[in-house]
């Protein structure tokens, strides 16, 4: 870390500095010129809070040189984390396609949309039983209910199970559910990662609508730190002032975090955009960038009509997205399974 | 709620979507013309998910008539809600400001700032025991330890404290905390807002970085549905693409949420820009927006010299604030205390 | 244009409004319910500030059911809109790479890179001559000197030129530049845009770095009604909170500008992120979302080593990324040429 | 500038980087760690393309010392500097309120607001001639014959006028208007700015819609390194993901311009919310943060009803603004006039 100080600095805001890094284990190299004093911080600066010392009077500014993160840094772990749910690959040269309703609504629902997808080509099944909601007057999920209808379909299909886990209170709900998706709303929910990295279950962990691509790593850190090494990165779209779309989808940030990050990545295309026809061609562009898979809405249930056209697929246009996806697969040197 | 069709709508998921709006109780206008056919729903909409509705096929645009949020709407309470914190009232004519340091360290610390701020003019006393960091590897708070000492605080000084809850797992230790925080992070910690809904306790609410005011009220719904009808809001600085400060404090906000709710609204000068020189003009604007408080960070331990410059302010440096705001508040018709 | 009235308006106002929309030419439709008073404008709302009637005190919401855009509106002309640049086509089944340096420098380096992208498969030669600097400290280009040697270029390998005007004074000079590209910072510089609807040229139109769709679409507007068709969008990144890249590449765009609009849409992938090692997976990003082509900066000069690295391919990369380009359009249904 | 480089980097390329900056006339210190190499450039850096070093392939970061500004740049002029219209300053303790009309419609209409405004205490008068309008199909202003009502209502009231300009074509028609203002959609026109920069005449510079801090002080730069000194920056709203007002009025960018600048600065409360019933909170505010002034629009003419309520004040709502500040400046140490 790099702090350059302003001209002039007080000499004892200075010192005063210097001994807090010297406190916080590190060697401090220092340089005065004439226009500037340049502080070298050297060793492990990752518990140096940045912010803190960017407002200090006697600081200009500050640079980081070593990324805030560790166990998630591409610099200590050259190759690629791959990680494994149930002999499906997330990870290297290796593409899932996770698909399945919003929420689940009803056994029958979710195992007629489970086969359709399985046959499609999906190979984990998704399923909302606790859904996060803006308003609390909107359907909150049938909760530990649909839980029990994912293993259900889980067991029929043989399908590995990928549901969303909104509070701590619930972990022991989810023991048989295959991998736990973090919701965009709790990316910074610290208590909750803290007790999914207790875990050694494959954590979905999606980015938070503002999150800058390094405190969603902070995030995994807080996972892998205390020993969970199983995070699956999740892009969703971010918040900008654009509003033809409901989220941009920022597929800048797959080959950003891939230099970055050895943790596979993958893409939502559903709910950045909202609308089930922009789906196919977010899902080609998101194989285009290099994400190592999708996670996506498909919706079979014909007496429920509402939700046609909505940001679910039908199973025959979930198909469609699944073949142009594998015709392309080879070329970014992947395949699919 | 007007839905405004696609010209030629197909006809069977039209009538779908009638008969879906029907089920929910709302009666249905329809108003076909020869380019756009206009669905008007009538009744209680705020169940109705607007987001679902505007992904539709058949759908071209939807228009909120009536505001999501009941509880927390002006409409249907048109007095501005006073939420009493020991006597000291939030909203209406009065101006409250809550000081103190960012986190609670030692007795001596906490003691010497209470004193301090109460001497300068605040009127509630705020103290982090438990802190919301991006990294793990940064101090995360004293927890319990620190929220005995701003019990002791509170008892020696008479100030009603202030402090962050992060869990609903810690809500019995915040017992005699008299107002309850929820931090930036978890404004959308759904489980968390339900929890503190069935309290009776003051809790303020600070704005998500990426929240709309819509998503912030109906956060707030979230707490006031259960039960609780003592929130008061806090504007804390929202996520732009500035740079030069930390984040863009968004005074906009306070004009618009007078007009669209009851609830007192307070601002937080400190966290915004993050630096110290700018609490006082920022702290003015917010008395000219029409803020009903402030929450500014103090330091006073001449020990802990990093602090210094940083966002907290010296005892002497905030009795200058206090005093220029007292000079400001005749001008809007509010007074301290 | 639907607007809806707040409960019980003023009488007078109410009037003041309709015989201003009956002025502009257009019918209204009135409907009177207990909550709110709906008026529906029918006829050619393109003349109707929204943003005015917005503001007004006795209205709640104004929804647009017509868009603001007629010439550019695929509802008005479904077809592709095709651009012809000497035979290479801009839209339909057509894909087209752009390539070239980011600034013209001499005859030699240009010439050189020329010879290098069309050898690779760029189908068009770019180059800048005036360039937009944030700083009136940096080179500013060679201006009209740089122009007569990329109409050199053209001469010697036979590829269509496309360079940046920056002002209608230098319309004269670009003659024999077959595409006129409009850079981002001028997307709403509008006597420029309208002095260029006057030609009959193809105008490459850049998004402003904080532009929405509507409002980009409404800057290809003001060159279409002038009467100039070729209109050329180019998709170049978005601004955002994120900062390990420089912009955000909005590819979500490129779906929704495709059922907006008939006229062909491009992207820059090496502006968006500024990293030449990010270009290659954006391209392919870009060609699975459905983009009409790309447009590359590619330097050749070895003894101008600085520029290695940065947001400009060596002509060896750039080969390759066409190679792979070329392997997906199929997938997508195009060809290149 | 501090250059910090990758581990390793290859020597070649740090050897052009040194060779390249050492061309432009800089000194380098070099001191090469262990884990990374620090490149420190010594000089006057504003010619330095930090957009292009950072994408280096060596680089790892860069961090500037020295702003890129230096006409506009405290440090190098650490008075304010005071712009002097007809004897109104701008600047200093001096407090300015521009007032009038959006659009300049008729003699009529323009001279009964200068006469309304100047009696309730506005000091320079303001009306749009020129209008940069999203859509071609809206009114695009009076032209010519709007500067000449101008000039007569200045000839008639003696207050110096302010209006806006879009084109270089039309410098001469400004020959008599007191204050030219570029407006935010032209805050990049580099071809404008440049030529505004060989006049001697105030240039009141609005924020760019999504322009950072540093690339507006950038803009100013522009004008003032061509010889034209006298700037007025006006901050009127940035784009944010809210929906709930136009614009955000960025209040906390008033500290930190004038820290960061000697410039006076004043601020826009019409145009970032669009709501006239907003403009005197968010007028207090901007004194309270520390602004040099208002601009505001204020319309008067009965007949033209539709603007009611729109975001111009009437004249009599305008006064009540004009006192409540007068109220307010003591405060801040200001005084109106």
């Amino acid at each position: 870390m790099i702090v350059v100080l302003k001209k002039n600095p007080e000499k004892k805001q200075m010192q005063n500095l210097i001994s807090w890094v010297e406190n916080l284990g590190l060697k401090v190299h220092l340089s005065e010129g004439t226009n500037s004093t340049i502080v070298g911080l050297v060793g492990d600066t990752s518990k140096v809070d940045i912010e803190l010392v960017r407002t200090l009077d006697i600081v200009e500014s500050v640079t980081r040189v070593q990324e805030p993160y560790k166990n998630a840094n591409r610099k200590f772990h050259p190759q690629d984390t791959v990680v494994d749910v149930s002999g499906h690959k997330f990870g290297g040269v290796n593409f899932q396609i996770i698909a399945g309703p919003c929420s689940v609504e009803s056994e029958k629902q979710l195992i007629g949309i489970a086969e359709a997808v399985k046959k499609a080509g999906a190979t984990l099944l998704r399923g909302g039983a606790f859904k996060p909601r803006t308003s609390p007057y909107s359907f909150q999920g049938m909760g530990v209910d649909g839980l029990k209808l994912l293993k259900k379909a889980k067991a029929e299909t043989g399908m590995p199970i990928v549901s969303e886990i909104m509070s701590e209170e619930h972990i022991d709900d989810f023991e048989d559910v295959d991998v736990l998706q973090v919701g965009a709303r709790n990316m910074q929910n610290f208590d909750l990662l803290k007790k999914l990295g207790k875990l050694k279950k494959p954590i979905l962990l999606k980015r938070g609508i503002a999150a800058t691509i390094e405190e969603w790593l902070m995030s995994a850190e807080y996972i892998m730190s205390e020993g969970n090494p199983n995070v699956i990165l999740c892009e969703r779209g971010i918040r900008t002032y654009e509003t033809y779309t409901r989220n941009t989808l920022d597929l800048s940030a797959i080959p950003v975090l891939k230099e970055r990050t050895h943790l596979p990545v993958i893409v939502d295309p559903s709910h950045a955009l909202g609308i089930s026809r922009f789906v196919k061609p977010m899902s080609l562009a998101a194989v285009g960038a290099g994400a190592d898979g999708l996670i996506i809405e498909v919706h079979n249930d014909p007496t429920h009509a509402l939700c046609d056209g909505a940001q679910s697929l039908r199973p025959e246009q979930f198909e469609d997205v699944v073949k142009s996806v594998e015709r392309m697969l080879p070329v970014v040197g992947k395949e699919l399974g």
